[in-house]
């Protein structure tokens, strides 16, 4: 008897998508049977990007990824989870102040839906300094951002800042 | 002879008041002989509750307890100390991040005031994921925040989410 | 077509196991097809029990728990993995202090074996503030640890003390 | 109706104590009735000076001190509180490292314990990279450590490395 | 034959500037032929006052430094260094949440720019625990700046608070 | 008029050295007129090599270096710095528990000796989670470490532990 498919969910704002990003969805792919990459609306953040870019710059840059969705989600991410039926929340970690803050996060996500684990996963040494913001930073005075983001979010970021 | 009675002082924002807030107040009860609840206004926060509110929330968590009192603060926490007698600081303490704020700020009001001192709790360990950010976050996603602030508060919540 | 059976291995010198180690493997168990507790031989920390009763601990708690092993080993980590299928190396996160080490020793598995992910999980609220030390420690002034360790665990330290 | 008097433990090796040690004493002693100082025989850290010249030294520097005793201990230090009816831990913190490991001794201790609070204070600043195992490594180099232990201390430290 | 003048960069939004950035200027001109600060605009942060008053206000602290020049910037900080040929980028360093977002931009700026050094100072104890917003907070509720920042900075804070 | 030549001394235990350190020395020789590699003798951590064979091990991967000399110490850093004139001390800084232990012993030599300043590096990220007692541990599991320490340290690790 088999256990059931066991699918894993890798929450973010993805304004925009990383290298680093990329990293850890591909790690995380070789260790579960379905990885569902959950873009949260994040008004609030004031994004660049809208959710619907976020969610296509995934998009193009998994294309021909197997056992990968991506999806926008405005609710609770436990109620997103249980919705696409995961069981396990993904984190990428870089720094202890990162840990402190998913530790609390984690926490409180298991208060709310005890049988959904958050797993926490080391990026690439090459990503470990690499964030959305400071894509967009670098970006924004006209530094290269080749080695840190696919080409197409690289494009779009040129684009934007026009 | 008598030392003069020991006052403590809570400052927060408060917005709203959480069970971990009301653990920490209730741990104080015991090692002072007074408790100062200082609620700040903080307008720069921009709070979801008026001052007003927040006073009134802890008020009516805090029904029938003695030697209890919640005052709105809009000057320098050391001089709302001075005004109410209070010679010690309360501050409860989750993470690394926060310690390392609040050692900060413990320095910065001794520089200003030598004569307060700060001293640091642990809340229960059920409350240290805790914090009014995650309550509203969870409310506002239609989550059940029941466990996590005390129910005139989660009422509340529930009718400004409308 | 199925991928393979995902195994994980949990290391650790288990001098003893506690009820922390115990819940770590619990929630391992719901996650991946086998868990291979590894128990390190470890002579430098100089354990209080033999590798021997270590082990046997761990296999007295788990009796009749499914797909799941426990072995002593004293080579590297990732080659003990290696040897037992896992691709995956899991770790108990409590505190700022313990991720950074594991953060490191994660880097450097990575570094000498690529294709095993370290993943970390966070341990259930009750024991989060739960190490082997502390349960020796309080055993060794006849502190109560039946809520720490298994019973036959606090039996043997009681008889070991005296 | 008073309350009881509310009296505060301060533990700790003291192998020997600093001036670090003496600041935080005399700051507990202007918030509680009686200050108990529990110096732990701790014979595993292989202290340099007894558990009887430790406790010498601290009476020493506190020649004159009302509502303060100093005492050995070597069971758990909640049951030593308990012994002295003291209802407060006291610690002081320096660093993150410290606080990590003075928070899950706090919650192992209030897990055995539950009636006793750990309070945290900060050091002065002067004082706050101080530690009695640098007094030791600048002793034993033949430093000046005047500025950073009782006379006494230096004295004894001076005589104890020829 | 000698080296070339080695120059050292140190950038900030000094909004205003402090006694405690100050005091790494002081230490930074006796490691380096030439110090040049870096005054970010940074419109995002919303600074109180503009770069120009910014830029203007260490002029004045600094009257008669050598070696010594103030500039605004608005591009890259890598670009920024090359410019001034400088080879070092200079930060202070307070507390741990500090250093975490430090290393992180160090080793970004390493990415960017290999040839570029980041280099970390400890401040003076007495300005561990300063900050330009702590002095901004402070000056709002009308407390006592003069020990944190230099005078001429104090008075304007006071100016524009009315 | 020219300053003093700067030189900067960069102490540890070494042993043995490994390809992190060589970088750290690397990048200070970038940046001041000499480098002093200071070897402690540090008995009480008991060391693998002695100091004479750890000073030796760093001479031969530093052949042919300039502005470079490495020597043993056993006395207090401060007092081994001024005797070589240095008024740098260089610290590799690889993590958040590395950077406060550092800074309290930068603080600690401050007291000492004030005009000596402490500057922390950041290593190469390849070597972000290298640390001799690792070299050791991998080689004493026979793992391979040609890529962390030089090759002759790499074959003396393994005659070592035949």
């Amino acid at each position: 008897m088999k256990k059931n498919p066991r699918i894993a969910i890798y929450p973010g704002t993805f304004d925009p998508v990383t290298n680093g990003h990329l990293d850890i969805m591909k790690r995380s792919l070789k260790l579960f049977d379905r990885l569902v990459v959950a873009v949260a609306l994040n008004p609030k953040k004031n994004p660049m990007f809208s959710v619907g870019e976020r969610v296509g710059f995934i998009k193009s840059a998994a294309k021909g990824w197997k056992n990968f969705e991506v999806h926008p989600f405005d609710n609770l991410l436990v109620d997103c989870a249980v919705e696409h039926q995961a069981t396990v929340i993904i984190k990428g970690l870089r720094a202890v102040s990162d840990f402190e803050f998913e530790l609390q996060m984690g926490l409180m996500n298991r208060n709310l839906k005890e049988e959904i684990e958050t797993l926490f996963m080391i990026p690439s040494l090459e990503y470990s300094f690499l964030s959305s913001s400071f894509v967009k930073e670098i970006a924004r005075h006209r530094g290269n951002v080749a080695k840190l983001a696919p080409k197409h979010v690289a494009n779009e970021l040129k684009k934007n800042l026009k």
